[in-house]
């Protein structure tokens, strides 16, 4: 008999993470377009792949466990210290190690109803208990969750900005503000994958002396390294160096930390996939009007659309695009639900969905 | 205030982990000789090589999040479903899940003492309680963790066959009349990290039947992929389904797939680096003994080599070679720690260690 502890005993056996080879598989299919993960179509630099085909030729020899190179570029782009990074196998391993570290069963966690959900798989499987608040307008809502956190004494309270999968931001004024308001015995997660594509003032200065609070950055969205996993964390020295009590020591490549390396020291072209991006999302707003959709206002590489109605509506566009071997997304959780999301892509792609979309809607509506 | 479970504030903050790159920092110069870490210094196929390549320019798009064509692959090779396989980040990154399966803070672990350190890093934080039976005769031994673990109401038995870091071994049989007598309610895992490099015969048969062992392999040791950080876990489809549970289910690279399913389908490259590996250990073997220590039989890609005092005396062999540009290690515990271990290298490798242990005993002798 397997007997295992009592939290993952009650977890569900089901895997909420289905990823287009899935979809591939079952329809037997290729994807005509691959516009469901907020994969960075525009891909990385290529002195990203320069850098990680020399390291896939040393791969016999393990990667260096401190990511000593690799913090020393991170800590220097940002204007900290090496003992400010923490480097893990992308945003969700290291928001998985910062649930590890505060939350024991029973503790709470604040989160807005609808977010991010593989940061609520993680807290399931510390057996915290969530709590949410949510979405106003369809922005996470820190004048919400601060409340909340407070009421509910949790241990963590998280916020994306930009948000996914809304692709709404907040200021860095209001993040500030949030931040100041974290109560006493409470660490604030930002997680910031998309902050690169946000307007200008939208990150608040790097401030590590602040004890209750850890941001996450990754190189799977503005570097167009989604298949690499690698992320960071940001934060106080003491909170940083927890992460080494419990983290996988050798689990980042000796490829991922050499295409990091390379990816932050090439801001020449972060620049230009910046301005592409920001190019797809305009196409993708052009697409929802002509549709009939309404496009919510996106800081990020993806585009929300309200489809006006509800969740059926929804997953009905979904499916039909799916049929079309178009691979997009929608939230999970009313009322975000009532949406659809869109990944930014190449210029081929938005064709094909251009030319997809309208039949699709027709045969639904 | 920062205020970490009581598990974690619990834990030491030292890293465990210090690999070539801390060392040569801290020297200020390259290794001559990098033979610390078992790692396989024939490297992968140059088939990996190039499939890793090939993926690294398509590493816009995360890899697929269930494997499925590398768990294929894989259970093809072993005879097995691709439900009796799991792929993780490592054995490390495995055995750190398989603790979060199956152990709660005051449950006991058995395992030798002096016996791989990672896992018990991982025992201490999921809050486990190590109880520990000593090596025998260089082994760990088999007919001692079976009764310590039924005496302790054990919740996990580790053993490692072939064994680091002594480098010795059991045949199959012992390793199944073990699995045989593991007691209700625990689970067995079998670290065969090395087993690639050890006779026939060592490994048991496959039985994904049984619901009270897990084995783990890597593709970081004989497939000369240490740096990719990849590997895998066999058994019952119930116990292996656990692991989507918790795990980072985008944590695998695209280039880590893609290289292992190539490194799987190149076993010529496997069978002509297990010869060399041999060659090797039989050169470690001579040198140890022109220098008067003893060299412990060895069923890895590293020899045990008994010094013949104590810890001290080996640790200023470690050190001293260290000064000289030659990366080994040694056990840390007595009676382990009287040996240093010494992975196989090129026959240049071993000409610089041949040429510079004579003076580096000397001075210490």
């Amino acid at each position: 008999m397997i007997k295992f502890v009592p939290i993952i005993e009650a977890l569900p056996a089901t895997v909420p993470f289905v990823g287009p080879e899935t979809l591939e598989r079952r329809n037997g299919k290729k994807m005509r377009a691959r516009l469901g993960a907020n994969e960075n179509v525009f891909g990385p630099s290529p002195k990203v792949i320069t850098a990680m085909t020399k390291a896939a030729s040393e791969s016999w020899q393990y990667g260096d466990p401190e990511h000593y190179d690799l913090k020393a570029t991170i800590a220097s782009h940002h204007g900290v210290s090496p003992e400010n990074i923490a480097c893990g196998e992308g945003i969700d391993g290291l928001l998985g190690l910062a649930v590890r570290l505060f939350i024991e069963p029973g503790d709470a966690v604040a989160t807005s109803l609808g977010a991010y959900p593989t940061f609520n798989f993680h807290v399931a499987a510390s057996g915290g208990r969530l709590v949410t608040a949510p979405y106003v307008n369809d922005h996470e809502h820190p004048l919400a969750l601060i409340p909340l956190a407070a009421r509910e004494k949790a241990k963590l309270v998280y916020i994306a900005n930009p948000d996914n999968p809304m692709g709404t931001v907040w200021p860095a004024r209001e993040i500030k503000h949030m931040i100041d308001h974290v109560p006493d015995g409470c660490m604030m997660l930002l997680d910031e994958a998309y902050v690169e594509f946000a307007p200008a003032g939208t990150a608040p200065p790097m401030d590590v002396n602040c004890k209750n609070l850890l941001r996450f950055r990754t190189f799977s969205k503005a570097y167009g390294m989604a298949g690499v996993r690698i992320g960071y964390c940001i934060g106080h020295r003491d909170v940083i160096a927890a992460f080494d009590k419990i983290r996988n020591h050798f689990g980042i490549s000796r490829m991922a930390q050499a295409g990091a390396i390379a990816a932050i020291k090439d801001q020449a072209h972060l620049a230009r996939i910046i301005a592409k991006v920001a190019r797809a999302r305009t196409a993708l707003y052009d697409i929802a009007n002509a549709n009939g959709l309404k496009p919510i206002l996106s800081a990020t590489n993806f585009v929300s659309m309200d489809c006006g109605r509800d969740q059926t509506f929804a997953r009905a566009i979904v499916d039909g695009l799916l049929q079309k071997r178009i691979f997009i997304r929608m939230p999970g959780i009313a009322p975000l639900s009532r949406c659809i999301r869109i990944s930014c892509g190449t210029q081929d792609n938005l064709q094909v969905l251009a030319n997809a979309l309208p039949s699709v809607l027709k045969s639904i509506r």
